[in-house]
């Protein structure tokens, strides 16, 4: 395809069934902000939601908020919004605590219901926190649980008979690679393994479709394409049929089946809530439901599109105006084996990010040498694709990126 | 002693040096607020600090705000400004999850550093969350790991040479019977044992003094005392001498050593950073702080006189007052082995107690017969007590209570 020119993307503007959804976010002014896969931007509504959880429910309301403004139901109630967007179920689908802490609870609940099974397989280079989390599972259970981190192309059949659950992050965060969610866990299930999901950079931007792939476990962020803000609390999600077997290893009271009659025995509570463990962070699930809400009559597959469509349209532009520069591809040319972000390799990828973010195209350099853009379809436009890699052909002819120091990481993903 | 006047208690607030501080909080009207131990009241200053991180930090400065406005710092700042207020230093004290979670690191450390012992000692009837997640650690570890919850009296008899850890609360969630911190950690260390205090219902309240009682772990939560708001995140304290043999079964990547470095092994930070585990709650930490700055220049041994104090008052005006209706002190009588609230018992404790929140004295009900009344030493006064029990009075005077009906239990601890 030849590269567009800028009238090419906004007649793609003007015809955006999507379009109206930016007016829903408040984004500075002179920024072009391609890094809602680290920290999604605000939505209007938020403030005037989380004052109000403040001033008025916390302030006046005090304890009685817990029942008469609805917070002790919230983790459920924003779980439930979040279900269409992931392809669950809404009672399959509960907010609680940090994807880590998540990702815990569920791989250590799959190992519960696969006993026999000692082996935790993953991707080497994933994304790592869960990496990390993995390996802390493997040094609490001290000999009894494997973890077997391989290359992506080694990961099917890695796939034995000893592994309990396959451990994978739907689009990888660096090359935003996708994996087959549907043949994958046909492929662990046929070997009797569960597959555990990390949605983080699929979630409110790709039609996720959890139970059309059959997939069993689930975990997500809610800062990133949902828009809830810095460390918004997670979310997971098990499938009906495990919910019963799958016990959560942290069994605090809010898990429990009578939070309130404070006996002294755990009995977890049916369904997903047991997946609760402390008291639900109140004013971070008030944003996030205010960033979830935004879904509320998006049609996740024509997001999906588009988040594709402003990823192709990127690397066209890249290809085609700054291929004089050495920018080489680093995520999936097909747009049906990527995400919503896409990756550039360059020798100096943290000097020109830098250069970038001065001129106020927001992006993210991921050592040694990427250059991450992610393209969040509900508020970016397609002329922003344009301005962005004119401002990268500006940077890249000045060369005014190699005075840059390399200095400490600035960003978080 | 003789039951006070309202007049005694109107001149001990005017000779109160920490009466100002109820100025720094915003109280409803026509509310008296006895439930400061289960949801602390807001602060004046909190509704604009939270408006800021939404508004300018995070829709301004978005993903920048990591490092421009101090969010990756935070749970070491905020940290170290609850330390001076625990008796612990800034360096030992780390906000991150909830109380639950943060039992549940500190606990499994404490496995980890006592090896060839088997055994978590805890009391009966601790504060439920506790003893569900010490049932969670026994669950997960399938038969080397044995919970032992013995009645209060049998503890210290009861740490014997299997013994890990000594996992308490420090003040009972019910009765508010004090643990003699000292005393307990002086037996657990003779015995091989490392203690961990949960500080829930004595941080803020009372002056904890973890170092000076040679404690080894601890964990309090936010949004009681601290008045960090709802469900703010919990806090973890590690002493010193455990920093670097303590590693966190719940290892995510704020936990590591150069998170940023995105590396595929976890490697434990130094210090007390361990202990984080996933992304930081930055609105819930923004909060937290809000009310923990209100300590700044507070004196942590006069506020306990004064928590004590208003305590004792109630105590004598409820057995001089309403002793006629059959009210029974459910707490300890002697001020030295209490914390900041005072449960009282009585058969129709959930009726009363809803007929009292329906005048605006709101407490809690505790199954089966307990109405409880915390004191925050920040916000209350001591006419506040002499009011409490004079509308307490009407309530058993009129009988009104007889008609109220069994519900659901209307409050979280």
């Amino acid at each position: 395809m030849s590269a567009p020119t800028r009238e090419d993307l906004a007649r793609l503007d003007a015809a955006d069934p999507l379009a109206a959804l930016r007016d829903a976010f408040d984004l500075p002014a002179g920024v072009i902000y391609l890094d809602g896969n680290s920290l999604g931007a605000l939505p209007r509504a938020t403030a005037a939601r989380v004052a109000d959880v403040v001033t008025r429910q916390w302030g006046e309301g005090l304890i009685r908020s817990w029942n008469t403004n609805g917070w002790i139901e919230a983790p459920m109630r924003v779980g439930a919004k979040i279900a269409p967007l992931i392809g669950a179920a809404p009672h399959e689908v509960v907010v609680a605590d940090s994807t880590s802490v998540n990702l815990f609870k569920l791989v250590a609940g799959a190992l519960t219901v696969r006993p026999g099974r000692a082996t935790i397989l993953t991707e080497r280079g994933n994304f790592p926190t869960d990496l990390y989390m993995l390996q802390g599972i493997e040094a609490l259970f001290r000999g009894a649980v494997r973890l077997k981190a391989v290359a992506a192309d080694d990961l099917p059949a890695a796939i034995d008979a000893d592994v309990a659950a396959v451990v994978l992050t739907h689009v990888h965060y660096k090359s935003a690679r996708r994996w087959p969610m549907g043949a994958i866990t046909r492929l662990a299930h046929g070997r009797g393994a569960l597959t555990v999901w990390d949605l983080s950079h699929s979630a409110g931007a790709l039609a996720v479709d959890l139970n059309g792939a059959g997939a069993d476990l689930a975990v997500g962020c809610g800062y990133k394409y949902l828009n809830g803000g810095p460390g918004a609390p997670a979310f997971a999600f098990v499938a009906e049929r495990h919910q019963a077997a799958l016990r959560s290893p942290l069994s605090g009271w809010m898990g429990h089946a009578e939070p309130f009659a404070f006996s002294d025995a755990y009995v977890a509570a049916p369904g997903i809530r047991r997946q609760l463990c402390g008291t639900p962070a109140i004013l971070g699930l008030a944003a996030l439901e205010a960033g979830v809400d935004l879904f509320a009559k998006v049609d996740m597959t024509a997001l999906e599109a588009k988040a594709l469509a402003l990823g192709d349209r990127f690397i066209d532009l890249v290809e085609a105006r700054c291929g004089f520069a050495g920018m080489r591809l680093a995520s999936p040319r097909e747009a049906a084996a990527r995400g919503s972000h896409v990756a550039f390799a360059h020798r100096q990828a943290y000097a020109i990010m830098q250069a970038l973010i001065a001129r106020g195209v927001i992006g993210d350099f991921r050592a040694p040498d990427l250059l991450r853009f992610g393209f969040a379809p509900l508020y970016l436009r397609f002329v922003d694709v344009w301005d962005a890699v004119t401002i990268m052909r500006e940077v890249l002819e000045s060369r005014d990126y190699e005075h840059e120091r390399f200095g400490a990481f600035s960003a978080v993903t």
